[in-house]
This record gives C-alpha cells, sequence and structure tokens, in this order.
C-alpha cells in the first residue's frame, strides 16, 4: 500500500528523495539478501516496457536472442588477460554442489562431499562462455555474421548498492556478436549505440551525449567502448548504455577462427553491448520531482487513470455510463488506461497515489461534471490541471500524451544544456566540478593527466562526444592540466 | 550450419532420436558447465513464443510480472519442513564473494577471506524468498490478493541431464499468489491449471490430461498439486505443468499475517505455478518425426518459409516479383514468413533445412511455375506437396496453417486415446506397463501400494484425473493390488 508520507525534498538531500521514492512509488526494494533487490510489479512493468521497446529495434537490426549458462568455469576467466582484471574479483562463487541435514539436527549444512572440482562463477558479463560456445558455432564465412542477445541476470559482489543504480544482482541485455571484417564489427558496434541513443531519447526521454570512452574507462578487454552518457537533476551523470568494440581479443582466447572465402584461416572479430535496470535509475532520476515520479507516457504502465467521484452506488453508475465508454476508446486507441472504481479507498488517497506513481494524464468525473458535460484532466509532468467538455476528449488526451513525451525530454535538455559549460583552466575546474554538471575541457589524451584530475577532484572522463554538443564547437586546443595539445574538448563530470 | 546426416529413427532408439533431433535442429547443444545447456537462438525463438502466449494469459487473469532475487539464504530453506527435503538437497551453493591472483601464477583462485557469514543457494524454486517478501507486502485484506509471476532461472543440481527435459539450470515461470480465504487460494489454483491446459492444447496442440497429484508426487510444501500430463511418441509421460494449493504453510513458516474485514489476524492462503523450459521437450517429443522436427504453426518462428528456384540474377528477379507481393500480403496478415533468396545455399539445402527445422509450409517456385503462374506448396506435418494456382494464394495458406494445427493436436490425440486402456489386474499390469501408454486402474489411495508399483514396474501415479479421459468411464472399484476399494481409476505410466 502508498505510504504517503512526503518524499525528502530534492534540494534538501537528493539521494535521501531517490531512496524514498524509490520504496513509495513500489518500484523496488532491497530484499533479505545483501545487496540484491526485489524488483515490484509497477517497478518491473516499467522495466518490460523498456524491454519489449529494445527489443524490437534490436531484431530491426537482425539480432536475435538465445540463452547462454548461468555459471562459468573459474579457468574461462582467465583466458582473457585484462577481462579478468576487470571482472573476475568481486562474484559470486559455487563451490559445492548439496546441503545435507546438520547432523547436530540445526537445520541444513554444506556437505564437505559435494565440494566441485572447478569452482563456477555467477555471470558478471557473458564473453567468456559465449566465445566459448561460439568456438562450436564458427567454422567459415558463411556462419557470420552471428548477431545474438541474451535477457538475463548478472551479478557483481558490489560493496555499496542502490536500488537499480548499483546492486549486487541485476537484469539486463547483452548482446555478442562475430564478424568476417573488423569494419563490420566496429559498424555493428556503432549501429548498437545509435539504436541505445535513439531508445533512449525517443521512449525514456533523456537526452544523452554519444561518445567513446577514454582507456582508462574501457571496458576490460575491449578496444573501444563507445557510450551514451545522461545527466541526472544533481547534476552528475549516468552511464546509460555501452557497445564494445572488442578486436579479436576474444576470438583469440577461445581460438574462434573462420574459413574465409579466399580460403584462409582468420580470427573472428567481436562486439558486445548491454543495458541493464541501471535505466531505471537513470529514468527516476531524470524526471521525477519532489512528488514522485514523472514517467514519460511511452514508459507508463498506466497512461491515463480515470477517478469516479461518487457517494451512492447510482451516482457511480451515471458516471461510470459516461466514463466506460471514454476508457473503452481510449484502448482501442492503444493507450493504457486504469479505471479505478474501488471503494477501498477515496479519490483523494488515489489522486495522491498516481501522483506518487507517475501516471502522465488523470481524468476524474463527480457529480457537477455529470450535469455539465464535463471532466477535470490533470498531467502528471506540469502538475497542472483543468475542467474541459468531454467531447473530443480522446484525441485530446492522445494529443495530451505527446506533449508530455516531448516536454519531459525538452525539460531535461534544457537542464542538461544549462548545466554543461566549457572550462579552460584546471583551477577554474576544480571550482566548477563542485557545482555539478557537464565540463567541456581540453585533455592531452594521457591516462596519467586523466588519473590526477580523478583523485585531485573525483572527475572522470565521461566521454570523447563524437560530436560537438548543442551550442559548442569542437577544435583542437590545448589540455587545462598540462597545456600539451588536445584534439578537441572532452565531456569530464561526477558520476554516479 | 545445419547437418543433414539422417536422424536415427525413433522406432530404432527413440532417446537418440531425441537428442540429436534437438542438436541438429538447431535448438541447444551441452554448454562447458556439466549440466547447463545452451538454448540456441532458433530454439529460444520457440521459447519466446511460448512466453508471450502464456504471459498474455496470465495477465488476463490479472497476475503481475515482478523479480525476486536469484539467491536464497540457507536458513530459508530450513523454514519449511517438507520444502527442505524436497528442494534443499542437490543445489548450487555460494560459498565465497571474491576471487584473487593466484600467488603461483596460475590464473585465479577463490580468495579464502572472502567466506560468506551464510551460505546463498541458487534457487531450486523461491516459494521461501518470496514469501520472506510478502511479509513486509501484505498486513490487511486490502493488501491482497497479489498475484505475482516472475520469468526467471532456476538451479538443481541434477546428476542425469537431458536437453530441456532435464538440465541443471533451466528457464521457467512461477507464478506466487496470496489470498485472503482458502476457497479463493484454491480456485486460483484451478484457474491457472485451466490456463496451462488451455495453452497445451491450443497453442502447443499437446492434448494433456487434468489430475490431481498423490501424495507421494505432491510439491514439498503443497497440501495440493494439480498437474497436466502428456504423452510422449514412446508412450512415456510427461508432466508439462503444475498448479500447487500451499494453504498456509509457508505463510506459517514466514510468520505472514493480514489483518482481516472482520478485525481478525489470519495466516494468508498460498498457490504458486509454474512450467519451464521442459516445455520444450515435450514440444518436440509429442510432434516430431524421423525427418526432423514439426512444429505447430502457433509458436512456428517461421510459419511459411519461400524459396525461389534460379539460375541467373534475371529469372531471381523474374520470379520475385511474383514471391514479394505475396510474402507482403502473408506478413500483413500476421503470418511470419522467411523469404530465402540467399545464393549460399542450394534450394536442395534450403528444403531439407526446412523439414528438419519443422517449418510448416514451404512455398517453392522455379522458370516452370513462373511460366504457368503455378507455385509449390509443401506441408511439413504430412510431407505432402502439390503445384498448385497463385491466385488466393494468401488465404489458402491461412487455412492451411489452421489445418496442420488442428491436425498437429489430433494425430497427438488419437495416439494418446490408442496408447490409453484400462487394466483390472496387477498381473496385466506388469505386462501391459512395458508396452508404454496410460494404464487406466484402481488404486487403494494408500503410498505403500504405489510405492510397491513403482519399485516394481518404475510406473508412477501421473495423476487422479479430474474427470474421465475420453472413451472411459469414472467409477469405483477395486484396488488391483490390494483388492481395497479405490475411488475411481486413475493413470499409471513410465514418466520422464
Amino acid at each position: 500500500m502508498a505510504n504517503f508520507q512526503r518524499l525528502t525534498p530534492r534540494s534538501e538531500d537528493y539521494s535521501k528523495w531517490y531512496n524514498e521514492l524509490v520504496v513509495k512509488a513500489d518500484l523496488a526494494e532491497q530484499s533479505a539478501v545483501r545487496g540484491c533487490m526485489v524488483i515490484k510489479p509497477y517497478g518491473y512493468a516499467i522495466w518490460e516496457a523498456i524491454q519489449a521497446e529494445l527489443d524490437r529495434r534490436f531484431k530491426e537490426k537482425g539480432v536475435k536472442n538465445a540463452y547462454f549458462p548461468l555459471l562459468i568455469p573459474k579457468s574461462f576467466l582467465s583466458r582473457e588477460a585484462e577481462h579478468v582484471e576487470g571482472f573476475a574479483k568481486e562474484c559470486a562463487v559455487v563451490t559445492h554442489h548439496r546441503l545435507k541435514n546438520d547432523p547436530n539436527g540445526k537445520g541444513v549444512i554444506v556437505d564437505p562431499d559435494a565440494r566441485l572440482e572447478e569452482e563456477l562463477i555467477i555471470r558478471p558479463t557473458s564473453e567468456t562462455i559465449i566465445w566459448s560456445t561460439y568456438k562450436n558455432w564458427i567454422s567459415s564465412y558463411r556462419d557470420l555474421p552471428i548477431l545474438c542477445n541474451q535477457w538475463c541476470n548478472v551479478m557483481r559482489w558490489e560493496m555499496r548498492t542502490r536500488l537499480f543504480l548499483r546492486t549486487a544482482e541485476f537484469l539486463w541485455q547483452e548482446g555478442h556478436t562475430a564478424h568476417a571484417t573488423k569494419e563490420e564489427a566496429e559498424d555493428y558496434a556503432r549501429t548498437m549505440l545509435d539504436v541505445y541513443a535513439d531508445f533512449a531519447e525517443n521512449v525514456m526521454a533523456i537526452p544523452v551525449v554519444k561518445g567513446v570512452k577514454s582507456p582508462n574507462e574501457r571496458f576490460a578487454g575491449a578496444l573501444n567502448t563507445y557510450c551514451i552518457e545522461a545527466m541526472m537533476q544533481d547534476g552528475k551523470a549516468l552511464q546509460a548504455g555501452t557497445s564494445h568494440f572488442l578486436g579479436q581479443n576474444f576470438a583469440k582466447s577461445f581460438d574462434v577462427q573462420f574459413l574465409s572465402k579466399e580460403n584462409k584461416y582468420e580470427y573472428v572479430w567481436a562486439t558486445s553491448w548491454g543495458v541493464s535496470t541501471r535505466l531505471m535509475g537513470a529514468l527516476i532520476m531524470t524526471h521525477s520531482d519532489d512528488n514522485g515520479l514523472v514517467l514519460p507516457p511511452h514508459l507508463a504502465p498506466i497512461q491515463v487513470a480515470i477517478v469516479p467521484i461518487f457517494k451512492t452506488q447510482e451516482q457511480l453508475d451515471a458516471i461510470m455510463a459516461k466514463l466506460n465508454p471514454i476508457a473503452d476508446k481510449l484502448q482501442q486507441m492503444g493507450i493504457r488506461v486504469q479505471v479505478n472504481t474501488s471503494d477501498k479507498y477515496t479519490p483523494g488517497y488515489k489522486f495522491a497515489d498516481y501522483e506518487l506513481k507517475g501516471v502522465p494524464v488523470r481524468l476524474a468525473m463527480g457529480g457537477r461534471d455529470l450535469e455539465n458535460g464535463t471532466i477535470e484532466i490533470a498531467r502528471r509532468d506540469t502538475l497542472t490541471k483543468e475542467t474541459i467538455s468531454i467531447d473530443g476528449i480522446e484525441e485530446k488526451i492522445q494529443s495530451l500524451l505527446e506533449d508530455i513525451q516531448r516536454n519531459c525530454y525538452q525539460k531535461a535538455l534544457d537542464y542538461r544544456i544549462a548545466q554543461t559549460r566549457e572550462v579552460n583552466s584546471y583551477e577554474e575546474f576544480k571550482e566548477e566540478i563542485k557545482k555539478g554538471g557537464f565540463l567541456l575541457c581540453h585533455w592531452d589524451g594521457t591516462p596519467e593527466t586523466e588519473e590526477r584530475i580523478k583523485e585531485e577532484t573525483k572527475a572522470t572522463i565521461r566521454c570523447i562526444p563524437l560530436e560537438a554538443l548543442p551550442g559548442h564547437t569542437n577544435e583542437p586546443g590545448k589540455c587545462m592540466v598540462t597545456g600539451k595539445p588536445s584534439a578537441g574538448r572532452v565531456v569530464f563530470a561526477i558520476a554516479y
């Protein structure tokens, strides 16, 4: 049941506001297992909408879903040298395969006789198990490309966890493709970046900067990591998706070669790309306000909530005679509607609940509306409401939903643009970074400089943008720290 | 790439036929991890179709999806006494959360300092973690019912595994509902059984017997287990889905009480129900033949394959000018079409591949067809083909697909009816059970008699049917073993 105690305002404590909102809006909660979350039905419905939209886009690009094992032999992780450094350390290790009754009668204990010969790791990501499989699937150029994706759970033993943003177990999709040429693989990694960016902007209403990671921030085992970076309402950056060009690293580690058209054996070229339930965190932190969740209509499980205000059954019947045809027509138009006639809760309670849960449009009709042929229509993003005639209400709602979608995006974009600024000296940088936002700065391209900046300010290079950000140009200059040449400005920020 | 070496015929070795078919039709394969399978894209596409159909049916019954943790604290399993006996024994146990570099330089080893305080189990089923969560969700009758489902992976450390039928890791859905009254919970368990039966018969084209499990075969922790039982082509039974009435067992184990309308604290009533990737095994074994997979059209990832037969690009262009409009129209009608113009493979190779993969309808057009305005249409279930005019071909295909769907079901039903017989003496039973099939017998209702029969013949009671099977009546009688009274005939069989 919803809890309408006021949320801590964002201005007071952004982090607390987020934690409270996730729980109160029924999105997720901590479980009995440290660092693992329960995704509640309302939160999961949003994730399902995300999945459906992404899955359709993947399939349009020729991707097919498959499923690979949860457990990975420990030795696989050592095969790719960089990969093991990045992923093998904090992970869940399965060492035994049986419990037995405690001889002292206290529940169950691990059976020491059921120790595995080789320990198994719960996948933190699946490059290794997938490339060990691709070895059997690929022998000739005819078998390429392979464009597979899986929707699954993964686990990374994080010490400090936050719902959706950083959890030990999370849900994600991971695409893994195999190609005959370097060019094709690089193109595909870029194609999937574009899919992510399109999805983020047009479905999630989150403006993103497309870019390339600096070597320090690259995926362990990748030659190049493309990313989309978003800005949250506290001015911090959130990496919303990554697409990696893996070169031939995994093909070499797992000896995956193919016979080319020219009858030569060559190593296969690879990409991998993924987004996770972290997107839920980005969605919440981009749009929501001190009253609760704000959802862009394209992802809202309920787009329109309809609440009759009644005292007697007779009055309810009369109101529903007007509201039911509206609900039916909206549904026929493909709009997700919830009609709430429950007498368990008051209309005031229902309004507060829909507000907390970010339902984009709320309709209410009472006795006076019934007499006047009107209806109250409230929009969540602006918190405005008006009373209008019910004539042609369905078309008005349809266009209102698109307005709200656009407004969510524009508001977030305006904020990001206002919080993005060019900084030219390191002194200025140290002051500016405290205010948050994206700082566009020249950097000499060395890991040493990047590390120094990170140590001294906690800021990291979020990406080297693929194109200039709106209102900015991208020309060569001099590193703000060392004065050495810089090819163009990169995006610095404090990141989630 | 498909491998067209002939399958072992079913009559020669049914089990070998199955194993070969699963691999050759690109459905699944063994992975590098013992007992865990890789579900290949073609197999996964069928699973996705199964998921979509079931998920829609669940949602029509008010079910909402959610997600609960993969890992379960060991102590949770001991809470429900019967449950721990049934599930806690053969399972994957996580004992550590970190690897480290081997000081001897040989890859990575488990870090002994990262031992967990309490071991975690990879879920074999989620009643315990879910009821520990429901405790926080339920305080009043207003919070009930809760109707949740999750699609996820589970793990049971099976010693002898077979692709889809019995694997250590498998995919499934598990529904878990919470109710205020016993009646409502029992009704819901029955409702979900009906959903499963409807899905099995109308989508998978698998006739099933709805029934109740004997106490020996009940789910660990249930008061009653409802099931649907199917018969494979070798006369063995396969349990295709179960729905459990759990009473108040889990509510009591996890102390989940609610305040009723009458202002009294009461324990919550529960159900759980699930089907798994095992259904893939049932699908394959019900319909397929010595030439490969046979898929009922409702689940076929490709319903119609279209193959032009050409020698020159000019000829291909002319043929495609006829075939493309047909493909477009079929797609507009909602039919899943694959047009195969690839020149990597010959038409003969393509035909064999579509046959192996069970594509219900195959169209082919060559030079002569082009002149005559005809097309060759082949159906997979009967292996027949004919050359017909292309006029109105789309409507013919639509009705042919429905014919094939019905024929798959009818063929399986005829087989089951032919292999179902009443047996009245235990001597006869011992002979008849060797021939396979469902034996309808009187049983005295005791676990002792059931166990004796199982030990002596390997047959188990598949279910106590809810209604008489077609062509049979269900009257009281005398147990074939002990001569004691029997309420009605039950279904015995050798089971997968």
